[in-house]
């Protein structure tokens, strides 16, 4: 994953593991509060474990790279914490990996994102999972227009991403909100599926926008998604695009990915620049690989190398630090164990040849070269081992 | 480094970020509170932030991998914390490397652990290191035959690690120990240097034992240590050879490593099982690398590709996606800007070529490359960049 974001430019960067409580909640909301690990320090801080990194990113960008050429490519990985009961793909300390782009308000900005978080998970190797694109700036502009602050616009849209089609008429009724005009914001939830749909959606603008997107995403080789104009981000900050990648093979906690365009820089007091950025789960990305029957390969051992006798003790040592210099991956007999004994370990350790080093061996200059699949055996000059080895992958 | 552990046959272990208090206290004493980011949780659980991860493997071991053939070769990477003034090389957050082998205890598992610790330094370009081989086990040996309670010696080694000799004579003598055995013990502090230095002493036992070790550590290639009786380091549970690494460039907190062999796990509720470890503060490494004025190499980009105009912004993005597939990192115009402003951009972004793809170029089936390096410009066929790229590092 991280050499598919450096690939596309984007710069790793590290975060705290915990910072200021207020950080957290000028993003999130007081509500946070109890999703949370926090603790007072020694000093009387409030402080608290970060439940996500966004908030982060934000206050570096603008305490250390406001001045930085635009756009900025950042991304990073790490532990974050949330205190919620412990099921199968929600852990308390779990793994985020998430890349933002500052500065830049495009279609091909969004379509680089997207683009990047799609390209993370294929290099996993996971096979099966689904993207979908969709516009919350329809809907924000939508409950605008129809009068509603937009301070309590996140409440509405609180309700519909909890799936609370009731809850949400009744919140906009309460605010005035014709029948008609509920049902036409509803009817966004109906609108999914292939580029067609898009002649559905009731702003030109979004429709044009996600037209375009459409067709660089295609020009950069992603198939197979589709548009959703019912998705609903549990986050305030969204503005315009969004997107959700699911595995579908996870049930209930299918989602690996979600992201879109956003604006949140104001409210931790710097000015207005856009982003569009991801965060993705990367225990559930493990997760869902393992639902898939990937095998998961350990570097195992090129070779695991057996004195025989004290007298190659010494010997031993020698080839090991040689072969180790040259980028083989090899361990040796460290407790002084018989051949089977030690033929075992190695066995066990994944190692894909034996080379026994016995006196009679040393006093020609050879050692005997074992395939640990096959048993085949062979004797070969001890300066020529690294070419063998090489040459037997 | 990582890449180094995995070459000597490490495994890598993650571990939690927190875990119950009493997990700290175990190993280090009530004493380690007053440094710990201890927290309640919302359970009324006692809970810390890691101060180091030791602990944490012998948990692990003894809930995981009890079981698993011996010797384990084991090693982590990430982030500790305490609570302490904050200073050059002494920060609240900071990471560490560590790495144990469990269940052998031979000169050659000491020589493979203090190899690993060598070589992972060397391998991040640090020059300037200094090691030095002790062994506690002497120090204790004499205590202990001086009469001295198991659960006093720490005491007295506590003294001796902070360089306190007057209030270790004073400890001593209160516990009726001679003043000329005293001066005997204190006298190990003064036996440092080459092999030679090995017969001033006075254990048999260790004396073989370091010559042993002495004798490995030339065969696999590492020169230049010292040996040092005076190493007392400042936990309680180290038992026999014990070893410290240095960047003397650092000033007052100048040691980047430490480790040595031990028997931790009945404390843990574990059977004995001999271990040999270390743990290496990363951001002191770091550090000392900056001392040295290295330079850390950011990947840069192997190219910059810019559309001119509206129509070659497809075919740009399609290129991207190509040369991406092709292992090359690859950035482009995310802004639509102009030439000029791409090009300054793309320098400051560290590109090696700049790609420029206007209609002109686009009807022809070519692309202008440049070097952002020279200036020079070059007009190649759009199928023959990749070709193009990878000769021209």
């Amino acid at each position: 994953m991280r050499n598919t974001a450096i690939g596309f430019g984007f710069r790793e960067i590290q975060l705290p593991t915990f910072e200021g409580l207020d950080l957290f909640t000028t993003k999130s909301g007081q509500g946070i509060v109890d999703e949370l690990y926090a603790f007072e320090d020694k000093g009387g801080r409030m402080m608290a474990l970060r439940p996500e990194m966004t908030a982060q990113v934000m206050r570096f960008y603008i305490a250390e790279m406001s001045v930085q050429p635009k756009p900025l490519k950042l991304f990073y990985f790490g532990p974050c914490f949330r205190y919620e009961n412990p099921q199968s793909g929600r852990f308390r300390e779990f793994f985020q990996l998430g890349a933002e782009i500052i500065g830049s308000r495009t279609p091909e900005t969004d379509a680089e994102v997207i683009s990047l978080a799609v390209s993370t998970i294929e290099s996993t190797g996971l096979k099966n999972c689904r993207l979908r694109i969709g516009y919350i700036g329809v809907l924000r502009s939508m409950l605008a227009n129809a009068g509603i602050l937009d301070s309590k616009i996140s409440e509405g849209l609180h309700l519909l991403d909890k799936n609370d089609e009731k809850g949400f008429s009744a919140f906009a009724s309460e605010a005035g909100i014709s029948e008609e005009k509920v049902a036409e914001m509803l009817s966004l939830r109906g609108i999914g599926g292939g580029e067609e749909v898009l002649d559905r959606v009731p702003s030109d603008d979004a429709k044009k926008y996600l037209q375009e997107l459409s067709g660089m995403m295609k020009k950069i080789g992603i198939r197979g998604f589709e548009f959703d104009l019912g998705i609903v981000r549990g986050l305030d900050y969204y503005s315009g695009m969004v997107f959700e990648i699911d595995a579908p093979n996870l049930g209930a906690e299918k989602q690996v990915c979600g992201g879109g365009s956003y604006s949140l820089i104001p409210a931790f007091g710097g000015e207005e620049v856009f982003t569009t950025g991801f965060a993705l789960g990367f225990d559930r990305v493990l997760i869902a690989l393992e639902k898939e029957e990937f095998e998961i390969q350990s570097p195992g051992l090129d070779a695991f190398i057996i004195p025989l006798g004290e007298e190659a003790r010494e010997s031993c040592m020698e080839l090991v630090s040689r072969l180790r210099k040259s980028g083989f991956i090899v361990d040796f007999d460290l407790m002084r164990r018989n051949l089977s004994k030690n033929l075992k370990y190695a066995s066990s350790a994944g190692a894909k040849t034996a080379i026994i080093l016995g006196t009679k061996e040393l006093s020609s200059g050879t050692a005997t070269i074992r395939d640990m699949v096959t048993g085949d055996q062979k004797e070969v000059p001890l300066d020529s081992i690294r070419d063998f080895l090489g040459s037997n992958p």
